[in-house]
């Protein structure tokens, strides 16, 4: 089971619009270059984010990306499911009610014991990831990285026209 | 993100076993049947969990695959991880460190924010599968399903030589 690299770019990119300066859009050759990426690639991310609501494009001169919403309603959940779908991890097919000991349905009301578990461990995996907001990412990054914040906020003002 | 099927068979096969009748080994033609399953299939993934331990093969007449250890001791998260592989959900490759606005190593010494709260809700979901066994699986299946348990048990036993 792993995420896509897709799922760290999608949240450096929510974290650069909402350090950018004067909350402006940015391009996607912006948003690529901050991190030594390919644009083409991150456009379809930035599509799916687009999507979703987490960003919106602007369009124009100065046109671009910017936050769909106040950085403090983005959680990280809403651009993990962006990017990876919104379906479950864990797919139960009710492999138990199959083959040669299998009942009738009516013996199978409680949800299987195994797939619940395992979608409550799902749960808190989600939880997790929604208690945590875009918000969050910037705080926590300016007091770990303070530098490396400041320098990427001159970064980006320098490059936009 | 997404758990393959053979998740649901290895807790299933693991469930089975715990159930066996005796604690007789069951082959692996036998734990395919039960659900309908290809044994093909089946016996990759019986392979991968008893590398993982998590099974003992038994050889002989009477052979088959049996749990490496009591059920109380088996967590899901150790089913899931020999299906799985171990390896993190996210791999962080610091593209924050990488491109024109980035600084010296020594200004990210705090892992990354995003790849911390990331992390964190992984450790979430693991935390999760590790608290619940196959013996919490066995109990809550009787308690659910109590026919259904009968009639696995019943088969097992009428289709053991
Ligand atoms: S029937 Fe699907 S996990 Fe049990
Ligand atoms: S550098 Fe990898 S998640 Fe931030």
């Amino acid at each position: 089971m792993r995420l896509g690299q897709g799922v760290e770019w999608a949240l450096h990119c929510c974290h650069a619009l909402a350090e950018a300066p004067d909350a402006s859009a940015l391009p996607v050759q912006q948003l690529a270059a901050l991190h030594g990426g390919n644009p083409a690639y991150l456009a379809k991310h930035l599509q799916a984010l687009s999507k979703a609501g987490v960003v919106v494009s602007v369009l124009g001169p100065r046109g671009g990306y910017r936050l769909g919403r106040p950085a403090d309603q983005i959680r990280l959940l809403d651009v993990v499911d962006a990017i990876e779908g919104s379906s479950p991890v864990f797919l139960c097919t009710e492999i138990r009610q199959r083959g040669p000991a299998a009942l009738p349905p009516a013996n199978y009301r409680a949800p299987c014991a195994i797939a619940a578990a395992v979608s409550s461990a799902e749960d808190a995996w989600r939880h997790a990831l929604a208690s945590t907001t875009i918000a969050d990412i910037v705080t926590a990054s300016r007091r770990q990285a303070p530098e490396a914040v400041t320098a990427t906020a001159r970064w980006l003002r320098e490059t936009v026209d």
